[in-house]
């Protein structure tokens, strides 16, 4: 009944989240003098040496892993003596991947997330996938291994999991309909948009976010990224996905059956939601977070995406008809577009024209084509970001 | 592939949307050259042979029925010739549901559809239960006998098959939301309300339904009803399940879940979804219905329903706590209410009142008891109409 868990950036806010919901669950089986539904076997993180050290206090895994190396020194300082192994370097967050758990909650922000996440799955381990670039950067190679491994991909992203929360038989499915809180510029115009500040930008309505996928979200291209990886997780022409502007974020998506039916997944702005689903699937735990009461909220409201005023969700639709490795090349360039607009060295509506003249560019020298293997992959992220920082050059001169 | 359909109830609105749904999913499946999903064995009716002539001509039903002497005569008179067999009177009804049909769409409005419904059940059927009373009536009754003959018993209702589009596991439900339009009254103050006419009763903003139902509506008792329905059909103690007022009619019900999860059903308020939804299950049809565009509707709503100015839904909730019959009372005592108010004996508010009275004298009188068998559902809805027509009169002079 106990199951053991690996935690990939298990200092980040999913991280902490996935460690709250398993100790309440811990503590309720324990309570009804049940076996805990966990251990927690290892967690990985990156800088965070102070919260790591915490973390290891409090849950006793067996290992754990720090990416960066002067961290790592810290932890394992810090940790001598307590039994817990401390491994260092990109290699120790594989290897705690690859140790025999029964889950793995793949949190990692970014592409260091890829290889760690594609060892999970790789042994056909069950990974609750909150990495985005394992679908957006690496998405069929990653999806191939785990088929090919038996692994049990389960979405973890609130919109995806919503839609993995109501998706019946494929075949029956007219669409997806992605939920977009609309980000802080929904309802500026144009010119206050072309004038956003990196502060205004960062300053999302409804989710509490590091400040990368805030910009995402201003931008749109955070929907636009999940729209790519909705299309792979789920096997689905990028047609057959739509964008639905949903200011209070309540309903988390819907899927659209061929018979007139759409179902929805609600539930209040809390990630402990999604991350219960996954950690219970295919059953659920009771927990205590709050409960939406429509009644209270009393309105609901939608719109479509304004394609003029948010570029981005197109430059993701034309990535996801185009070759294997131009979502890749997307998101490399968004990265380096969005630090660029962080550092002020581009304006806000530069970042999508960034990405669409990277996208261009890198078509034009056959740049976004196979994506058969990670080497691939790195040389697609590659490109775009060499690409990108030519643009992001050319503009600031 | 092809299965065999028994419509109970032809000639009314659902039978309309279910011979429309057959209709569309045949022709589709006749034009792609693949054997039609349904033949019509049998149909039903109470009164009117112009449809039912019309309806046997086009659908060459092997059996039709007519409960009405009058106009099972006209019928047969008609039908003389066209080898279709044409039953007369409630029997003749029971027959069509006693045929070996694969499936039964109970559609007869009121208690004449218990009888029918009944056999279809007892031979263990599949039953497309859009009959009211089967469950308020006759609920555990139904239930078990249902049960016992391993009848399936599909809810048609457009808020139950909500409810049972996304219903999973019953142990990780912590409630169900069954959704409400408020009726034409649910703006109106307690003045206009007990001033209301019953041309202001009949104005249901959402639905086109007939004139019972629709002052049900406007009283709230048809959600009290299906509340009681609900909880019998789920098997969910009666204060787990919730009503929300929903003026547009887009949400159809909710089921919550424990760990925080709202997963719902949303469509246009067209029958045919729900129809089409039991006639394909477990799969699904394409239909041409109209597809709900959330960006068009652009709002939803949401309010916790007023129990002072809408005391039925408390009813509803006292009867089901109560003995197994004083649904069965309520609902008796409910029809006659109605019927003196659409008569203008008696004003909007006392229709509420005479079911209180009725449920109050039964309970006092022990005649809301047993419901061990048809004899004593009759008895229990004898004794509501009696003591309800009793209430009435008081009230009248």
């Amino acid at each position: 009944m106990t199951r053991s868990l690996a935690i990939l950036g298990a200092t980040g806010s999913i991280g902490a989240s996935t460690l709250a919901v398993v100790e309440e669950v811990n503590t309720r089986a324990a309570a009804r003098g049940e076996p805990v539904p966990f251990t927690v076997d290892s967690l990985t993180a990156n800088t965070d040496a102070t919260a790591m050290i915490a973390l290891a206090g409090q849950w006793r895994p067996a290992f754990v892993a720090m990416a960066d190396p002067l961290a790592g020194a810290q932890v394992r300082e810090a940790l001598a003596g307590s039994g817990i192994e401390v491994g260092i370097g990109p290699g120790a967050c594989d290897a705690a991947a690859a140790r025999p758990t029964d889950v793995v909650m793949a949190a990692v922000v970014g592409a260091a997330g890829l290889a760690p996440t594609l060892v999970a799955a790789r042994r056909g381990a069950t990974v609750l996938l909150a990495n985005k670039e394992c679908l957006v950067c690496a998405g069929p190679l990653f999806l191939a291994e785990a088929r090919k491994a038996g692994a049990t991909i389960l979405p973890t992203d609130s919109e995806h999991n919503a839609i993995f929360q109501v998706l019946g038989d494929p075949a029956q499915v007219e669409k997806l309909i992605l939920t977009a809180s609309g980000g802080p510029f929904r309802t500026a115009s144009a010119d206050q948009i072309a004038a956003a500040t990196p502060e205004q930008a960062v300053a999302h309505p409804n989710w509490s976010m590091g400040r990368k996928i805030s910009v995402d979200s201003a931008t749109l291209m955070n929907k636009g990224l999940e729209l790519i990886e909705a299309a792979l997780l789920f096997d689905m022409p990028e047609e057959r996905i739509e964008v639905l502007v949903h200011p209070q974020s309540v309903i988390h998506s819907l899927v659209a059956y061929r018979d007139g039916t759409q179902l929805a997944q609600l539930g209040c702005a809390d990630m402990r939601i999604p991350i219960a689903h996954v950690l219970a699937w295919p059953s659920r735990f009771e927990t205590s977070v709050q409960r939406l009461d429509l009644a209270a909220v009393g309105q609901l409201t939608f719109e479509a995406p304004d394609h003029a005023r948010f570029p981005a969700l197109g430059l993701a639709r034309a990535a996801l008809r185009g070759p294997p490795a131009a979502p890749t090349v997307l998101n490399a360039a968004n990265e380096v577009a969005v630090e660029s607009f962080l550092a002020r060295n581009v304006g806000f509506p530069e970042i999508a024209a960034i990405v669409a003249e990277t996208l261009t560019q890198a078509s034009r020298r056959g740049l976004d084509g196979a994506l058969a293997s990670l080497d691939d992959v790195m040389a697609a992220d590659a490109a775009g970001r060499a690409l990108a920082r030519e643009e992001v050059a050319r503009r600031a001169r």
